[in-house]
Order: structure tokens, then C-alpha cells, then sequence
């Protein structure tokens, strides 16, 4: 391992406890699915529900029980081949595009590969010989946080699967909160920057890409005290916002043309209405895992690419904030992610809910609910290292061409978001829960 | 309905067993299928198996149930949005290339679509007044001739889902069967041409593409015996014919070199195999709907593209035959379509079977184990009439672009190909069990 | 050569007339275009008009002046590469998209390259010994023909270029007649077919596609007297033609939704213009090589693709002929396409003319204007038999996908065409001069 | 104007003869090109000459003369909408991907326009009234710094055409420098770093892009002294670079394997020659814009991607500098970027040249040659301001998905670089003098 290495839970026990509570959120998120919402892949970006839970087991297999399990047998000697992400140094793998073509293995012997694999990680969790424990605890701290990310995406490319039938069918019949005609108008938060220190301080598991801790300067600064409504949006709609140019970066204006954006991605005109320009919010339902629900002008908006939330800034005479800007608020803020009301998976609504009034006076939504976009693309931070081996390749590669977002969503389990994370999509990205929170300054 | 009249079944309870008969084997085709198997479209040009099963049922409600079902109740109201193929004149449908998106209805949900229609279609067909009758019976027949194309698609469909998962699946078991090394020699059967008729003549179910009959000249010509073998397709490739573009027509040389073409679609070369340039017989094995199998030397070459078909003609030195001299020969033959030793669907091998001596000294394998490629583009016959109303577009609209292919294939139920019978692809289309019979003359 | 033997010109002296003839109005064509205009291309189906001269003169290089000129030194030795179209037999070349990226040669040098072939060509036309000058006065003679081709393709292909840029250059300032209200009316001439026969009979120069000589049978039809213009043809868009499925084949109103074809290539919406609903004729404009013209009611319709051609035969409730049944009215019709009232090349009008009524009560305009679909596809003869050599892949190799057209264009040299003359493109092609007549029966 | 405002010339005179001179320039460039030349696109990212030279022209008459002069006729009343590159605010333009198809106005035409506006502008600039001439100064200054951008674009853009002609043309029979064998080897230079500035300090002409000046922390690190010859590249090369994913982001492998990159852009592997496994470095070509030349190891390796560049400094173990680390350094090199030794456009050498030994001990190569990939995205500075006005899309609109590169190249006009200069290009962007200069620390 590099120098930057990863925390090793304290116990065994609680490193088991752990696994099995994982391993078991996945299996739960998956139920509500049958076989044959599991095998479809939507779009090159989206993968099946299926291959998920296989790949985030082959992970534990590859990287833990081939090279430390003294008498592990190999599920399936193709799987190596069938569920490797993106590997390279792991030898060749079926195209990610093609990950829908695969019928088989069917969901049952998915469900059997990830017993197989449970039997012997909990083994091995509790008997491995002690240096051996501490060799591979790591990477077990990292497959876990690795298989929350894909709980995530689960949720992500379900909903997407799921937009592309006219039957709208809904994965859980979940308690979307209503708005309740309260929301608390956006105030602005002064920070003063100055010299500060940015990434992972150390003490828990943090990625590579959050290290090192490192001072940046920021001039001083102001953000919007909660995230962006879709009632909000739609004014941006009303004003011709995606039929203006000069709100948009020149890249995302070229996609606006060639897809037709029209609205965020899950917004649906409700054509037998009577509205006036399409502006009405009445007008308007959204997709949700819920199925079709009528929009509602007090949740965040949701589903934006970078470009959308961009453009919304700049007509809003405002800015996205770059991630050390939001970094510095979200510890200020000092927030507890694992409680309410922060809106994560571990809530089960799974669909961003519109602020509540918060009497400390600090920022809102700096967790959960939807993800924010910043201003910042996705680079190394000064004196990066990747890890050693094989998870060399989990997050370096992937810095260029993507732009860094804040604070998980509805669909990210509490105890896997921090203030120092950094998640990163493309700009033309929308499949995500990601929205905005505006800045303004220097 | 056209002055070219569906043909109408003699008696109610033998349309109501006949009825009964396709449907029951529509089922059974999928017994072995599990619901993801059912779910994916692996391209464009296939459907999921579930898809073609709610299709051919939509088929009756629609053309049936809906006009003429008394008091029929839709069994859904999205389902006509979903199962429409192509049928313009029937309203917006959901495009081909995402009927793999569709997670939804189930597999399970499908099959109570079919019961209910069915439990539908048996009362109209036992009940409705004569006059009724009279005017759905032709659509009837029309309807279950209808589901019977799509049962050899369904056999296609899967067969190449299959063919693109490493694992390689078998759909069935079957006793596909070892050439016994007596493959009779080529015979050249000689034709005398002249002033013939072609085309159907009456008298039972066919299809408007196939009238009306007419005159056709035909210069002297010979056919083949019988089928070109895999074993002389090797030939083919042992020379060099994927490299020399002497043997291609242009359009098929372009694919060639951009598709990467090197064998027929389902070949696969044995890596691991000692062989010399790739030419040795045991270095090639073949995928099928038995899984991956040795490729037999004597079994019909299928799975050809027109290009091919047509180059292997070239490189012969020989030609493909044009329908009508296909259709003569066919008809000269007087073949029971019925029986053995032609190798049908009904068989359940669902793959080309070498050819067996004949006794009686005519061309062998005219009808069954794979389609044959003609020389024919696929335009109208001198007079054609498409039927009148929705079913108008069954096959007019497709005549341009494709070709015709005679005889059927070991896909193709035996009740469902007659002489006259013009099938029709686009030249590159390889995913149909499609070979060829070479021609010769004038 | 095969047996389909190219046919020798009487005299040498008669073919060095006629070679200069032919290389004299290449070069008159190309006058009137700056260097900028002939270095461009358009779209992947057109070349630059300086490669077009380039190419013919490449022709007589590589199959006359290299085989057979004693002392001839080849002019550039990279011209081989950069100015064979498609014959793989003569190794590999320029790929046919990137012809427009050639900015040298300059037109200057490929003039001094046309000159220097030139040269030698009427010197080995004039001095070769007589048993080399049998050898090479078929291919000559080809060349010649080809050379032809060409011609049409410069004239069709600098329109194209020219369309797409916003300044609507003319190439020529022609006198394109104006309509006189005269139109005639359209009258359906019988035809009582039988056994008849098609091809060339011998006798004067023609293509390895049109033999041989074979009968065919025809039902009886009829023929409209002449050209279906550009007024009928704004009914059926008047009509919706191009908004209804019910005309169209099914691959064409893919296209038609695809590339969003509302009407013939060339023609323009007068967007300031007061009319209704795009249907009056003052409405409309058409991109011809002189520039945008009013669309003359009374003139052919041009322009227009297979599926148009097709889709507009349907709506009338008609069809297109067969390219047997254009072939013996066009033989009956007994017509010198050397002299007027055909419109061809000669003309330098380059744009279709109105009908004028013809005293002798056969069919008109069966010669020049446009070519004229028919409902053929483009595939052999029976016994076709491509020629021998390289030129073999002249003609045969391109006998799938397309369709053939018949009778010449207004682009057409008169001594280039004949009753037997088979052109083919395939079916969505729009830029050459392609309209129809419509046939009726049986 | 924004607050941050573009400079003002000192006096009219000294506008003049700066007009004067960077016209004239522009001509100069495009002297050696035939009209051929000039018309032809070789990709989307390139344009023709003829078009440079007029949309360089065209930013004057529409952002000075029609506002501003007095009487002034515009030239041509479409050429507004031919030459308009990307200024949304301007109203409708001719799609970039075909500029290449106008073929009109010719280059005579062209030079027409530049002598019209010319003679305006001339004029203007003498004589306007000062609040007039205050106004539009600035203007001036930007339309002739934006001409000098078209400069180096034009030498790019007909480098790759003539890259795609098989003839290999030369633009100039330039004196490219031979190496001397004297390359000065590598040493590193260090910088402390810490709170520093950067981005534009006034005074002088700068892009919006390049302010505000703001404070930014860097950890210490350590610069190369020059740039990576193509000797160093091929040891790369050699060492299986192109073939090995380790070294390369995620995205760049991608292209690698999509576009079978294997070589810097315009490298070409000798085929005849005897060599090793192609790292021989007698076995390599280069394409440069005075023909194939023998590669120079000793020269600046060009035409790099990022994906390239960052490629070979992780294979190196060393990294790409950030832009603010590149400026710093380049800030302190204190360099006279309008005297030799730096090889900028002024030299007319049109190619990179071997480093030669600096007596001061500095970085040497900062300016000219190529310019240099840095690690940095294209993000706006912390509280940049667009400018306002049409220009506003001058350069802010591009602040997404591109790196920035420094220090100008062998194509950039001495007097257009500066430290401060933010040029800006796509990760997969090659046709530019691209290359790098290794960063190491902290």
C-alpha cells in the first residue's frame, strides 16, 4: 500500500458486523426487483441490478479470498471475466456495454455467488492468521465502502431502467414526503476564506482522492443556505432558460441542441393540462422511484448535469462553488450525516425532500437529498498518490474530463459520505441525483 | 380484404385445435427459457422472447378481439403501445431498439395476457355468428401463421442472446444429430426452363406476396442436389475467400473489412488447437442452440449473410438460383413438407442436419434445415395486391432493400412453409439458420 | 475479354475524333468552375471535379497507355493511388470520403496530367501496331463511356457542392426554358407484352449489364405518355404525402423521418411568402446549376430518391414499371436520342424541361430530362457474364441494393444512351437527375 | 466593458502600424497556399484558410465598423452569416463542419473583403472622433489579438490538411534547424512555492480569461529545464507506452484503443527500414509544414494530446505542472519572449528546434516551440468576469471539459504570448505544437 493507506476497523467483530450489515443492505435494496428488471442495462451507463451484486462480490474474491484464502474455490472461473469493472491490471473483461446482454448467470446463482462468497469472507474475517488480517482488513474497509457506492448506483440505473417504460412501474411505493408550503427562503452564509486546509485529516476511511490534506487559498465567499428548488428551476424554464444561449458553457449548449433537453431529466410535461407556456407548475410531473408523481416546486431539484446546474447559476447572476469552498462550509457546519434531518438511503424515500426550517442558522442539505455540483473539475490534489496494487486504478484514472460533487443524495447510505468526499461525473451527466446549491464572490 | 382472399379454415373446431396447437407450442418454445432469458434484446434486429409472446397476442386482440369481441375487455390499455411491431395505420408504438428496455410486464404477466386472450379467442371462435366468423376467420389464419414466423424468431433471437454471453448457454439439450460420414455426393439435377408459373395457385393459407401467380420465363438451368456443407464452406475459407474481394459483391466486401467478417456468424475458432492457418476442421467449433458444439464437416453451412452465400457462388464458379427457379424445382419435387426426413421445428433438433441419401433421385433438403438464399430481391410479383385494411402493411411495405430466401429451416414449424413461400431478408443479415444451394446455367 | 465482347469503333481515325470529342467537353464542362470550386466534396457519394478529371484520364493511363504504350512514362507515380475509384484488382487507393481533402495535385496539374495522356493517346491510337490496337480499341472505347459517365457526375455533383452553400452560386447561366402552359396531358399507352426480349441485341457499343440478350415475360401494362412535374408532384405533398406512412415502403419512411425529407432535394421553401400551407405553388423555389429558379410547375419533377418516387406512384394509385416494360416502349418508341426535342447534356440547359406535345401519339421524354426510376432491382441477367480483366469490376460487382433507372438526364450525352442503358443508385439517392413515369396494370 | 478591461493602444499611430503590420502578416502566411489550398476542411476542429482570413476580417467590420463607422458599407450582406464562428449573440452562422464546403466567395473574393475592410479601418482609425476612438480601441486591440490566434490556426490547420495527402506537400522549404548533438541534459529547478500570485497584473493587453489576479498556494516543486525531445518520447515508445493502460487515464486508453493511436500525431514509421521493434529512431518520419522530414531526437516532441503528455510523465514518474507553477516559473525566467533564442512564429521556421544551452541557468524553452500541457482544467479564476457585450463569448463559454496549455509555440506571433496566457485545448486535441515539460514534487 502507499503511503496513504487505508484505516483498519478496530476489530474483527466489528469488521464482521460491519460486512454482514453491507452485504445485507444490498441483498434488501434488490428485493423489490424481479428477475427481469435485474438483467436489463438501459444505457452504456447504467448497469443491471444483477451485475452489481456480482461485481461487488467478485471484488471481495478477487482482491481478498484468491490471494488470502488458503483453501478458497472460485465460484465460477468465468465470473473473473464477467464482472470486472474496469481493471485493466486484472486481464480482460466483457464490455461494459454489453453488460445487459447477459442473461445468465441468472439473479438465483447471483444470489448463490454472493453466499458462496459470504461464507468464506465471514471465515476468513474471523480466522485469518493475524498478519494476514492485517493485510487484507484494508482492502476489506474498501470493498465495503466499494459496494455502498454500488448500492448507490443500483438505485441510480433502476430509476433509469425503469423511465425507459411507458408503464412507469415504481420500485417502492416509498412515503415522498409532501412539501408542506414552509420552505425557508434561501439566506446567505458568509464565509471569510483566507489560507485553509482542505482533505482527508486522517482517522476513518477516506479514498486516495481526498489526500492529502492540503492549504488552498479561497477569497471570501457566500453560499446559499439551502440546495435549489425545483419551483426555482422552473422560473429558469419560464424564462426561456434552455432556449438562451448565453446561459450556457459552450459544450453544454451543443448537447442541449443535439438531445432536445427541454427540462431536468425525470421532468415530464403532463400534455392534457391547461397551462399557460408549459411554466405552470401544476403542468409538470416527475419520475421518481415511485413511480409518476406530480412535481413539487419545494423539493431540491434533482437529475441536472453540471451544465443545467451551471446554466441555472449564471441566470441566477450567481456561480456554482468550487469543492473547497463547499468542503470548508460542510465542517464548519459540523454536521452528524448518520442522523435526521439529513435525507439518505439508510431513510428509504430515496427521492430528494424540500428543506426544513433549521434553527441553527448554518447551512442546510449539506448532505444527502441530492448531490451538488461544483465549479471544481475532478484533478489530483497536490502530491497525490494512488494506491498500491491493483486498487491503483479505483479513482486516479478517472481525473480528466469530470467535475467534482459534494455531499451524497438520497440514495447514499449515511455512514459512507464525509465532507472531505468527492464524487465525480461527466458534465452531460443527469442519470445521478444531483443538483446545486448556489455561491456568490469574491 | 383483397381480391387475393385469405384462405378460411374448414370447420370451426378445426381452426379452434389449430388454434390451440400454435399457441401451446409458442409456449413450449419458451418452457426452457427462464425470465431473464426472456427480458434482453441483444440488437436491433431481435426481440426478447417475452416481447414476441405478447406481440402475436396482441395480434388476435387487436385485430380480432377489438373489432369483434362483443364484450372483450383489453386485457391492459399500454399493451398496444408496447406490442405493436410496425403497424403504422395502428398508432405511435414503442421503438424496436429499446423492446429490451422493457422489464415490465413480466414474464409471469405475459403469460396472463396470453391466457386471457386465449380464453377470449376460443369463445369467439366457438360462438361468434356466422356472419362474424365469416369476416375474422381469414385473420385468424392470417394471425396464427402469424405467430408461427415468430416462433422460428424466438428460436433466432435466443439462439443469438446466447451467442453473445461467455458462458455460452444451451437452450436445449437437444440430440443434434453426428454425421455418419456417408454425405451423398453433389448432383447436378437439370431443369428445362421455359414459359413456367409461378407463385401460389389457391387452395389453403398463403401469404399476398406470394400472388398472384403468373408467367415467368426461364432459361435451362441446373440446382444442386443438395446443400452446401460446411466442410465446402471451409473450402472457402481455406482459400482465402474473406480476403479476396474478387469473390464479393461491393456492399459486402465494405462489411466485410468493416465488420471485421471472417466465417460464418457462429464459428469459432479453437484457439488452443493445433491446426494449419485456421483451415483444419477440428480447429472450428460452432455455436448452436445446444451450446458450443465440434463443427460437423457434413451439416448444412448456415448463418450465412447473402454476401456470403453469394460469394461462395462466385468463388464456385457457379451462381445462387432465382426464385422461380428454386420454386419449379420445388415444386417438381412434390415433397410432403410434413414428414421426414425434412428437418423441421417440429423435430426439436433446431439445427441444420447433413444430408441423407434419396432415393428417389431429386433434390434433396429443398424444404427445412436452412432458408436458401436466391439471387432474387424481394420486389412485388406482376400484379401484386397488398390485403386490404391494417394487415395491408404485413408485407408490402417491406419490398425494397432485401432478399428473398426459400424452403425454411430446421426453425420453421412443418405446417407453416409451402412452395410458393417467399421469405425475405436484408443481405447482411446473418442470425437466421440461412445457407445455400448452388445454381448453375444458363 | 469474355465472350460479352466490348464492341471496336469502325476507324481509327473515327476514334480518334471521338476521343477528342469526348476529352474536349470534359474540359468545356469544367470551365466554368474556379479551382476552389473543384476541390471540394460535398458528401461521401460525390468527388471533387477535379478528381473526376483526374480519374477518367487515369482510366486510359492505367488500362491503355501502361499495358500497351511501348515508351509511355507514367505522369506522377502517386496518381495510381490517389485517382483509382474502387477497382481492388489494381491495389489499394484513397479512400473515396477523403477525396476532398486533396488540395493538391492543383487543377493546373491535373490539366497538364490530362494533357500529358493526352498526348500519348492519340499517338498510340494513331501509331500502335494493329494487332496491339485491337487489343486496346474495346477499352477505348470503354474509357470513352466512361469518361461519359463521369460528365454527368461532374454536373451533378458540383449542384450538390453548390447547394450546400448559402450564396446559391450558379455554375451556368442558362436559358432554362419557361413552361409555356402547354403541358399535355397525360395519356396511358397500352402495351400488350407476352413473351418479348430485353438486353442488347449487338451491334454498337454497350455494358456488360445489359446483356445478354434473354426474353422475359410481360402481362399487359400501361405507360403515362410522359414525365410525372413538379405541380403533380406538390399535390401529393399538398396532400400529405410526405407526412403519411400509407405511400411510403417501410425502409423509406425511416429515411424520411430520420433526415426529416419534406420534399425533392432541391427544392426550397419561399419562407417570406404569403401561401397556404406550403402548397402553393408560388411558394416554392428549386436549386438548379443556374442558380434558384421559381419552381416551374410544367417541368419534371427532379430529385427525388427511389422511395419518393415510389411512395408518390402509390399515392396515384399506380406504380412504377418494370425496367422490361420502360425497355420495350423505348424500343417501339424508336426515338434518335441525338436530336431534339430530347433534353441531354448537349442541350447545356442541365435542368429538366417541360413536356411538349408530340405529334406522333407515342410516349415523350422516354430520352434526356431525368432518369426514371423503375421498380427493378438492379441484379443480373440471366447468363450475365461481367467482362474479363480488370474491368470485371466494372459493372457486376455492384448488383445488390440498388435499383435501376432508365433513359438518361438532362445530363446525359445523347450518344451515351439507349433503350438497353441500365443505371442504378440506390434506393434514398436524391442528387442525380432522377424522376419518373408512372405505369399502370396489369 | 466589464471591469476588467481590455487596453488601450497608446496612440493612433502606434494602432496603425500595429494594424498594418498583423494584417499584413495574416497575408503573408497565406502567400505560399494556392487557392486549392485555402477551400478545404480536413476535420471539424480545422478550417479553411480562406475562412480564417475572412472571419478574422469579419470581427472587425461587425464589431467596429458597422457600430462604428460612419458610412461604411458592409461588404457582402451573407458573409456575415459565413464567417461568424461561434457568436451565439450575433444571430445564426454557416455549422462549422461545413465551412469547408464554401467554395465561394473565392480567394480572390476573400482578399477583396480584407482590402475593403482594410481601407476602413484605416480610415476609422485615423480619423474618428476620440470618444469614438476610446470606445472601440479596445476592440481594435482584441480584433488584432485574435487575428494573431487565426495566425497560428491557420499553420495548424493546413498542417493537417497536407498531412492527409498522400503527396506530402511542404507549406515552406524551411531552414528546420538540425540538431547539433549538443541537447543540454535535464536538470530541475526548484520553487519554493507558497502564497503566491497569479493571472494578469495590468498593463498590456490580456484576455478576461487571465484575471482577475489572485492568490493561490502552491507546495514547493520543481520544473525540468526544458521540454521532452522526441528522443526521450521513443524511449516511451519503446518501452511499450502505447500498448501498457498503467501509464494512462482512463479516458486517453480509451482513445488509444478506439483510434489505434500508437505515435505522436504526425510521426511515421518507415516501413522499409531495418529496424527494432520500431523504436529505432533512424526509423521514424515526421510530417512537418516543410514536408516529411527524418525525425530529430534531439527536437521538443509536438503534437502530443494531454492524454500523451500525461501518459509519458506517469510513465517517467514525474507529473505535468499546474499553471500556476508554470507561471510562477515562467514570471521569474524574466524571459524577452520578442527576442531570440525563443523560435515563435517571427522565426518562420514553423517547427519546434532542439533546446540549446542558457548560460543563466533558468528554464529555457518556457516560450515558443510548443506549447505545454499543464495538469490544470480550463476553470474561470476566482471572481472572473466575462467581458461584456458581444465578446463575452470570447472565452468564458469554454470553461468546461478543456486543459490549459502555456507559453505559445513555434506558430504564436513573439508579441502575442505572455506569461500570464491561457491557451486551451480539449484532452484528446493533437493537431496543435502540443508537447510538455516535466513538474516533480511536492
Amino acid at each position: 500500500m502507499s503511503e496513504v493507506e487505508l484505516d483498519v476497523p478496530e476489530t474483527r467483530a466489528a469488521a464482521l458486523e460491519r460486512y454482514r450489515e453491507v452485504r445485507a443492505t444490498t441483498d434488501r435494496l434488490a428485493m423489490g426487483l424481479c428477475a427481469e428488471d435485474q438483467v436489463v442495462q438501459s444505457m452504456d451507463d447504467t448497469s443491471p441490478t444483477k451485475w452489481h451484486r456480482a461485481h461487488v462480490t467478485w471484488f471481495f474474491e478477487t482482491l481478498i479470498l484468491t490471494p488470502h484464502g488458503a483453501n478458497y474455490t472460485e465460484f465460477h472461473p468465468d465470473f473473473a471475466y464477467l464482472f470486472n469493472s474496469y481493471y485493466e491490471a486484472l486481464g480482460p473483461r466483457h464490455a461494459r456495454p454489453h453488460r445487459g446482454l447477459l442473461t445468465r448467470p441468472t439473479v438465483e446463482q447471483v444470489g448463490e455467488y454472493r453466499r458462496h462468497v459470504d461464507r468464506a469472507m465471514e471465515a476468513i474475517i474471523e480466522n485469518a492468521p493475524d498478519n494476514q488480517w492485517s493485510e487484507f482488513a484494508p482492502l476489506l474497509e474498501l470493498g465495503l465502502n466499494h459496494e455502498q457506492q454500488h448500492q448507490e448506483l443500483m438505485l441510480t440505473d433502476i430509476k433509469h431502467v425503469f423511465s425507459c417504460n411507458p408503464l412507469a412501474p415504481a420500485y417502492i411505493e416509498a412515503a415522498i414526503g409532501k412539501s408542506r408550503g414552509d420552505l425557508p427562503p434561501v439566506e446567505w452564509i458568509e464565509y471569510e476564506g483566507g489560507l485553509v486546509e482542505v482533505g482527508h485529516q486522517g482517522g476513518g476511511f477516506a479514498y486516495d482522492n481526498e489526500s492529502p490534506r492540503h492549504k488552498s487559498y479561497l477569497e471570501p465567499y457566500r453560499l446559499a443556505s439551502r440546495l435549489v428548488t425545483n419551483g426555482e428551476f422552473l422560473e429558469f424554464l419560464a424564462d426561456g432558460g434552455y432556449q438562451n444561449p448565453a446561459y450556457w458553457l459552450s459544450d453544454g449548449w451543443a448537447i442541449v441542441g443535439r438531445d432536445g433537453w427541454h427540462s431536468p431529466l425525470y421532468w415530464r410535461r403532463d400534455e392534457g393540462r391547461n397551462d399557460n407556456g408549459g411554466c405552470d407548475l401544476g403542468a409538470w410531473s416527475e419520475f421518481t422511484l415511485s413511480g409518476l408523481r406530480t412535481l413539487d416546486p419545494d423539493a431540491p431539484v434533482s437529475h441536472l448535469s453540471f451544465f443545467e446546474a451551471d446554466a441555472y447559476a449564471t441566470w441566477e447572476g450567481r456561480r456554482l462553488p468550487t469543492e473547497a469552498e463547499w468542503e470548508i462550509a460542510a465542517v464548519q457546519a459540523n454536521v452528524d450525516t448518520s442522523r435526521p434531518p439529513a435525507n439518505f438511503q439508510d431513510n428509504q424515500i430515496f427521492h430528494p425532500q424540500s428543506a426544513r426550517f433549521s434553527p441553527g442558522g448554518g447551512p442546510i442539505q449539506m448532505f444527502g437529498d441530492v448531490w451538488e455540483w461544483t465549479r471544481s473539475a475532478y484533478t489530483p490534489y497536490p502530491g497525490f498518490q494512488p494506491l498500491d496494487g491493483v486498487v491503483r486504478e479505483y479513482n486516479g484514472k478517472f481525473m480528466s474530463g469530470q467535475m467534482v460533487l459534494r455531499g451524497g443524495s438520497c440514495a447514499t447510505p449515511a455512514n459512507h459520505i464525509r465532507a472531505t468526499y468527492r464524487n465525480f461525473f461527466y458534465p452531460p451527466d443527469r442519470w445521478q441525483f444531483s443538483g446545486l446549491r448556489l455561491a456568490d464572490g469574491p
